[in-house]
């Protein structure tokens, strides 16, 4: 594969990524048929920060951050830098610089499966960050490396300008075409969701609501007193 | 081992239960005679909550809260739900619709070995909760498992109406009959606690408080000031 | 190796000392040519805090806990503890107590390789820990070991008397005879970086600051359109 | 828990030990429904051997094997040692002097959660193992624990005189109560087995033979040829 | 993503996928310019083997293994099974019986994110697999999901019809597009590598050989005698 | 740290090089007092070989091996090659090819903190290795390190010119100047543990011999038979 800078990504209308990080991670999730998770390894720094964007996409060598300063030019207002390496590396290849010079250009946040480093600063500055790790460790900035090329992140596939969503439950990945249908689908959930957790308020039981008495039937599951078990009707 | 849901299972005294949680999970453990840990794996998804209850046990599939559902029936007001899974899974099959039902019950957080979503609504609505891991993939309701039968959480064993113990050191469980006697030995233990604590604030050495300077001497332990050490006298 | 308690080691300046650590660990570490660091693995329990202090070291055998209590005699005003096992054990061999003596003499923090318990009122009265586990299991105080002794910690090796840095962004040792370097180079390095800082605030790109333009060309980095990408022109 | 040497346990019948040890751990775990293992971390030093023996049970303390010392006297013709620690601890507690004393009793082989060493003389003379770690680190004997206990192993309960079967699959551990009961389940999924395998090697397919063609109707899944799937017929 | 099972999958003619097999992972994965690896955390369960094919993929649900009876039906001569999760589960999905009705229909093996058991049966009839765990736990066949969709495996995206190498050193994935061209460039690295071995065997040094000592020079690096680098020479 | 290369090492006198090798890891590291060890996590890719000899430090850059092509012209007769990155990497640094032209100078093997590939054809060609990996991932020859600089392998510190055993067991660093004492007390420790072994195979216990059971005693450890036991006489 040859090193390449892409310019001139497509994204999703800003309106569509709005409201899909209005409903969350979890929530969009389940609305796609329970796809699109990056991973459960990468972690917030910050806790109660929930965000969406357009995905630029980085590839860079283990121990060299060369292509994240490469990236930085190609990011917009509404973006969200996304960064793997070529094999494991957690090096902390992010810090307060970089997010200085990206809070200027309008972007939401980083994602990465390396390290970042000054953590304090970017809390304190308000730049959200999904890591696999805090990690001091410096990097180089020697091999070449790619910017908006599909890339794979925490098990997932990641194309630059798919809609990215990340809060405390995780990171989502929203491909580019799915995202108009994801949004109506999670829509109509939050509705439903609505319902039930209204429900729930009043005492009604989710076996009842999702009528699971007769899948337990089904499956056999008996109920039994704690002295009916113990006299050893429990057992195989 | 059939699937089953056991009923009207036998509880500790309510004061018993409130005493061992006002000690918290190092204390009893220690009081114990450092036995009851379940697990240095399973962190809370928020800081300084302390709580105690009644264990209400659950048996899952992997990817699978059927009897989740199931379980919520079981639980009442100063429960704790401890989940955990035939084989080991960290899928998301918990969230804030749970927690809504739950908290109407009366129930005071929940343990499981599996992952946990919606933390930021968990936390917002203070529904404490230890688990292995935040992970917003979801999950079905398709499989057997059991409800109040004894489980394996995090290497110990946790029988329905045992006493749970869960703050920011960790999940304690303490077997239903010892919970009395846990709680008198805990209660002996704290008041030598702060006899110490007390001695400590005004300079005295443990050292000399446990006798431990005729347990150096006697394993060997030699004092030397820097200068002999680097001039060779504590080379072996 | 025999087991010996050092006493009078020789410290840093105290100057020096306050200077680093007003630098921080991502700093510091980059002023030393990118060295130093004490493993990704130990986390501080508390956030925003930083710290820098000499190292008071100590080996223990795991499960043990007994030469923290020869080593708390051996701190004095501005000491950080660093302890380290044998071999590795995440047992909790550290909490409240020794957190109240070490206060009393002056002590900054806590480094160790081992898990701590008693973590909410560790940070509630303000005492910083750096650890790789929180854990309640509870130690013996049978076994020799040693007090200010060089030790490895995180893969780092720290002797007694080296600054210890200590942050959200992790642990540095600096060695006592590189401290006044370190410094110089750090001080510098801040100069520079404010001036990057500065620049980036008003759109500047590191590509252009750093030069690396050339250095992509150099290493054969061609930019393409989306839709030349997309057209074959970037496959390999 | 105070620390106990428990003598004269009860064992199975030898005729059903060997029986159970002939099916071997992935046969025996499907005939007792799909449970009993003993945690996918405990893996053998050696391949192709098939041992199953009534279990003498050891807790240590970490970094101490003072407690299988004592386990020795407690072993007899047909035993397989089972060992764990107080808190995980990967320390070599077991060599090749306490497998020519145990060959010299008869005992078949060692599970234990921690680390063993000399592992090519244990391979040469013929003493299985399985365990979570090879490590030459060595251990103390000074802290007391407890033989013929209950332990918790990888997450199961062994308790002594409980049936244990290991090979290259795993350790699985058959509660004394279930050992009749188990083989009998095992011996009729094995003929069943046999029947399945000699269909499968003239070209039958598990599709036709479990019925399961019904079953993916049922969940709505489609056959579509790769093209009918490329022109999209396969999104969601 | 509604569950499909596609049929009549392209492939890459026999003949390229035999010679890519001939020249195993390490030197292929070379030639495609350091790309294609199937993550370094699937191992083989045998020593010594080396086998190339096309890539039949399946994704199941964790703990599931009903798809995998589905996708033997779409096996033929020359094909690899490639089987992942929808989340991360180590189940033991596959053993002997599905071997047995794989070698009937001339699949070569196996590759999975999950666990394999009967282990000891695999090895003895020459079915090789590399797995990601050896764990008897079994599964049910309860869910739906896929047959010869794109899947992601140790951070690989594999399709179906891409070439699978395997052998000591790990998994590698071809894009069915890349095939011929891969094959190519491996023929013509093995010529270079030949006569580098050669060269070498003389003593030849690769420093000399591939140019090395300019860069070395050029990236600062000095030669120091030991007497001159414990002289301080080589300080900082 | 500025980049070197350090020539002209010291080396301890072959026959003691010799004779360590032929105690091996486990006796050496008991009579070293328990010290030495290098990591549990770096493991062989052979069984059975069991080396000694001199180390030759490597430092590089995480996914770069220049600094090993620069090591191959420092290392002689009876040398061991011990490799480290300034960051974890497990990318595959070393090769069939290194391995041909060590062999060639007459190095006895490998140890790395990093990965390794060609693992069939290392295992053919009678070229040890042990590794914390085996990885086909290639890497790039573009960064500075140091040659024979002390360097920290597995928590461990290795300095030019230690002498390094390594066998099944895993990897033992005896520092220069303690090789010849470290010698005569494996010497006399084989003595000791051949009269053990002799005495174990005709059925003393070392319970008897290490006289175990006062300290069993004194620790309070008590004597019971099951039925005892079970009556409760052995609980807390």
């Amino acid at each position: 594969m040859k090193p390449v800078v892409v310019t001139d990504i497509a994204r999703v209308e800003t309106p569509v990524i709005g409201a899909l990080g209005g409903h969350g991670v979890a929530t969009v999730h389940e609305a796609m048929g329970r796809s699109g998770l990056v991973g459960a390894s990468l972690r917030p720094i910050q806790n109660g920060i929930r965000i969406a964007g357009s995905a630029v996409t980085v590839l860079c060598w283990p121990g060299d951050n060369l292509m994240i300063h490469a990236a930085v030019e190609q990011c917009r207002e509404g973006d969200i830098l996304v960064v793997t390496t070529t094999s494991p590396s957690l090096d902390g290849s992010f810090g307060e610089l970089f997010a200085t010079a990206l809070q200027h250009r309008g972007v939401r946040g980083l994602v990465t499966t390396g390290g970042v480093r000054d953590v304090a600063e970017l809390r304190a500055m308000g730049f959200p960050v999904w890591s696999a790790a805090v990690n001091a460790q410096g990097t180089v900035k020697a091999t070449a490396g790619s910017v908006n090329v599909p890339i794979t992140v925490g098990g997932a596939v990641v194309r630059p300008g798919d809609v990215i969503v990340a809060d405390d439950d995780g990171v989502l990945c929203v491909p580019r075409p799915a995202a108009r249908g994801a949004l109506e689908a999670a829509d109509a959930r939050v509705a439903r969701e609505e319902e039930s957790r209204a429900a729930y308020r009043t005492g009604e039981l989710s076996l009842d609501r999702n009528r699971l008495r007769g899948v337990l039937a089904g499956l056999g599951v008996r109920y039994l007193t704690a002295a009916e078990y113990e006299a050893g009707d429990g057992s195989g």
